[in-house]
């Protein structure tokens, strides 16, 4: 904000601070400027079909701090009482009457970088392994006989006290090179005791923290001065090709070497392209890399190190690797800063690994004071029950249901997907991304017409569905509901549910549900006594709470319980990227972490039968 | 050696404990044996053109402890009284009185392993830095989910107290097939707390010792655990196919890095081919090398490595890397076991590197008290004085001449090599390698017709060659000395020695001299000052010590102040490789040698000027 402008605003009046969370964007705002067109003006679209009007019901926001105006008649209309009780309004009806902190669900967004990379950007103090030194020095000469590694330690010392006990091959590959071009000015770069990078100085240094997702890949590159995310993308796992779960993937690779390396090599060169093209974004080279973290569920992590699968696809299901690991980059393929390390978080156990301590780190749960679940919704999704910081996880193969797979119209969350739907008397209200002419349905709009159907009837607890409404008919494989009929997708065949989409999502939900129930069981806790749900993952973020606890995928609890955090997982690989602090934390965390492996669980099966049904 | 045979020789009398030097051998004989026939029972094979009759005084021996039969007329006709008074015998003629140590010359020795990989096996107590540990573990079950890293680490705490804080990526990559396959009683490797390897309990451990000279290369395959050498080659180095000495490689990968990696790779694959090979002489295979050193001059040390070699082509000559250095063998493409380590020893300055750190760690120079010049002989010439532990060294640009390169008749040590001469009056006798037709003439018996036909006045203090000797005929390029006339080569041409051949030679013996003279001036020592002369190297270990007096390559001194010992920088390396005291040490010692740069010499070319007369 110039100066010249802030002068105009106060001349007008006081201006107020105004924060936008979990995207975390901060502005200042004058009276008088309602909360849609706060968001509008800080880079952030709302959901908005009325206009603005208050009549859409889609922009829907949570006023966490701050004094605001008084509901709108047409906020009374679209709210329900409790929603208006714990903040929620509509941003369109919204004003300020003072500093606010507002939370922005993530449904309520509709921007085409809706993906899998946006998550609270935690205040993590940037302290990086990884640091640069400008180092000038003398040239050789007859009375100086150093040789070049010696005469570099030594500056390193003197000028900035740091000892250099390890230089990496590839470096010394350059040194003498590099020294002699930079004119004996250059850029040392150390990851702890080693160097790992010599340059010209000054040479901007960047970080890669990966999310690596059975189904999704996030890839954010971080200034590691500032710790700031500069770039971020994320991708579909291009290893889908070879099967949607990880126990197809699993499969494929113990055929033999040659599988294994495929499979990891799409990986890798997924990653390579992505992170040139994250670089390009912010005028650097992928070779400015200087250090990376990457997280993913232990599949993933052994996938991605060829490690054996084995005996992680057979009960007692182990992991091959728990322990944290640094490997060169170059090891694994990853073409960034040649002498860079990967660090890879530590596994937990079971399927549930380093993305589910980077979910822990995070979030903080280990730290929480009361009960707090926290919930990575994906293709497999973990949980983990913190009580008082005594933390057990479970791992649910929930499936890629939510993805959109195997159900009759599902789809990935692009352009022209049902995001979010309602059932009103026999008027079906429904949103697709980008506001475009419906294709299919995707994640959360799923879960909103099972629950929407639910409510309404057409659905029975056991998710048998009625005949006796209008649009449900009969096809070759039983029942469906229409959603949109073919008159409306001019000339399309109608998007429909159908029985067997139902029972696919039961499958999903059942699994989180039953997870919840077996670490509610552990410690002999009830329902009652969570005081927060953290819900993470992509389809997490934008799934609608209400739906999933109508559905009883959750618990039936206040929804202030809930609280929707993002990718909460490449947030803590972030961090780690960035602080030691966090790192060595991840390091302490992981081992705390109990694991319960379903298959040990005597009464799974009851368990799982009963967290089925609907409601 | 059989009981049986043991008690029949104690039936004859008391048997004496001879001990032959430097090649280690130990036996007990009976009275009435010569220490030639000692030799040839114990597989040492003496030079003997007369059989065993003391007339022709090539079988010649250093008794160093011990008693023995007082010397024959044949032995004081064929060897001067000098030597005599210094134990010097003729083996055939000798019998021992009692326990002997027997010091054997090489240039005595008359057998095919004439190589470059002999020396003194020093008593070094084995206490390699690869450890192996046999682990018994449990199978995990659902009542122990145990991830297999964490579950090795902590058998290897409980079961040896070794901290596992590491496991190479490749071991990993193994860990769980292998656990299972060898129903989890496993051989862990670790160097010092990381895992290396993983396999069948029990597997019998080896190292690897490299000696990479400009000429020649040894490899020596120790047994880790014995520390004893269990087999050894050298070969030529292929390098030499790009040039005989160390610029003309270096301006060749100059050139750029497909050179460098070309130059690189011709060692790599000489090393695996050796290595395959003599471990497959011990029933092994060469992925039970588990550990590795190489020693060699700056030069080598850089291109084996393809580091950068542009500064240290040109003065004032520094090395790009000093330091020592820990590489795992697979990042240099060396095919031993696949989480091994290569240690390269520290580089002193200039072209004096690591194969002289490894010199003066296996001779002790670094703790000797008196004055003592140690010689490392090859195409680069590293000699360093030790002033009551005091250390300075040179490189003196020696050349190839000793190889046999540049010289009309020059050969490298092979069969049918002139590698020992006498010009007695008109007379001149010669030994030829394993006693063939003489094609050629070797390194030392360059040296003996030097300095054999300058005591004869054949060759005058300048080189010059008279004309004035029946033997002396002109050529086209001036004169030259016959030393097998056409007759004897049965047709093909004379051998001779021509004027420059001389030439050839005092440049070689001169740059050496000039650099004794310098390490001398360095602290105003005087010849008569030096206690002791290690002399090194292949050729170093062949030469006669006498021959290089008289041409004046040695100052002249009491041929007892001259050792011979080998190849002292391969003993040094097998130290390094058994012993981490040994490799400390070495850590230790190199920054304590210094370095004087002839560059940087004032009176460097009058030095060796006067250096290079003979005499």
């Amino acid at each position: 904000m110039s100066d010249l402008k802030t002068d105009k605003q106060i001349r007008k009046g006081h201006p107020y601070h105004v924060e936008l969370e979990p995207l975390g964007r901060r502005g200042r705002f004058l009276p008088g400027v309602s909360v849609m067109e706060m968001a509008r003006q800080l880079g952030i679209d709302l959901i908005s079909l009325c206009g603005g009007a208050g009549k859409c019901g889609h922009c829907k926001v949570q006023i966490v701090k701050g004094q605001v105006s008084a509901p709108t008649s047409a906020e009374q209309e679209k709210l329900e009482y409790k929603e208006l009780d714990h903040g929620y309004r509509l941003a369109c009806q919204t004003y300020a009457k003072g500093d606010l902190v507002v939370h922005i669900p993530l449904e309520s967004l509709s921007t085409p970088q809706r993906v899998q990379v946006e998550g609270i950007e935690e205040d993590v103090i940037p302290e990086p392994l990884v640091r640069e030194y400008e180092i000038r020095m003398s040239a050789p000469s007859l009375s100086d006989l150093q040789a070049d590694d010696d005469h570099l330690a030594e500056e390193l010392k003197q000028q900035h006290n740091v000892t250099c006990l390890n230089m990496d091959t590839l470096v010394l590959r350059k040194l003498s090179t590099e020294l002699r071009s930079q004119n004996w000015r250059v850029q040392a770069t150390m990851r702890d005791s080693e160097l790992i990078a010599i340059g010209p100085w000054p040479t901007r240094h960047l970080g890669l923290a990966v999310d690596l997702g059975t189904t999704k890949v996030a890839v954010y590159l971080l200034d590691l001065e500032t710790g700031k995310t500069v770039a971020s993308k994320g991708i579909m796992n291009p290893q889908i090709a070879y099967g949607e779960d990880v126990i197809t993937r699993i499969n494929l690779v113990r055929r033999g070497s040659d599988e294994a390396n495929r499979m990891q090599n799409l990986i890798v060169e997924a990653i390579n392209s992505i992170a040139a093209e994250l670089s390009a974004q912010v005028d650097a080279g992928p070779e400015q890399i200087v250090d990376a973290v990457i997280v993913g569920n232990t599949a993933m992590h052994h996938l991605m190190l060829c490690l054996p699968v084995d005996q992680l696809a057979y009960a007692p299901h182990v992991p091959s690797v728990r322990q944290a690991l640094d490997i060169k980059a170059r090891e694994l393929g990853l073409s960034i800063s040649p002498g860079a390390y990967i660090h890879f978080l530590p596994n937990i156990s079971g399927f549930v690994g380093a993305d589910h301590v980077a979910m822990v780190l995070s979030t903080g749960i280990s730290k929480a004071k009361g009960v707090v679940l926290a919930v990575d919704i994906g293709t497999n999704t973990e949980i983990c029950l913190a009580d008082h910081g005594k933390m057990a996880s479970v791992s649910c193969a929930s499936g890629p249901a939510f993805e959109g797979a195997h159900i009759k119209f599902g789809m990935r969350a692009a352009a022209g997907a049902i995001e979010r739907l309602r059932l009103i008397d026999q008027e079906i209200e429904y949103h697709t991304i980008e506001g475009r002419k419906p294709i299919g349905i995707c994640g959360s709009g799923i879960l909103d017409t099972m629950a929407q159907l639910y409510i309404a009837g057409v659905l029975d607890k056991d998710g048998r569905m009625t005949e006796n409404h209008p649009n449900v008919r009969s096809y070759e494989k039983g029942r469906e509901f229409i959603l949109v009929n073919e008159k409306e997708c001019e000339g399309s065949a109608a998007i429909t549910i159908t029985q067997q989409d139902v029972r696919q999502l039961q499958l999903a939900k059942g699994a989180i549900r039953a997870g919840i129930q077996i670490l509610l069981n552990e410690e002999n806790n009830s329902e009652d006594d969570i005081d927060q749900i953290i819900v993470a993952g992509a389809f997490g973020s934008y799934l609608d709470i209400s739906s999933a606890i109508a559905i009883g995928m959750f618990p039936q609890l206040p929804l202030d319980r809930f609280n929707q955090v993002g990718n909460a997982a490449g947030i803590g690989a972030r961090s780690a990227l960035i602080s030691q602090t966090k790192r060595t934390e991840a390091l302490d965390i992981a081992p705390q972490i109990g694991y319960i492996e379903l298959a040990g669980v005597p009464n799974f099966g009851e368990i799982f039968l009963k967290a089925l049904s609907l409601g």
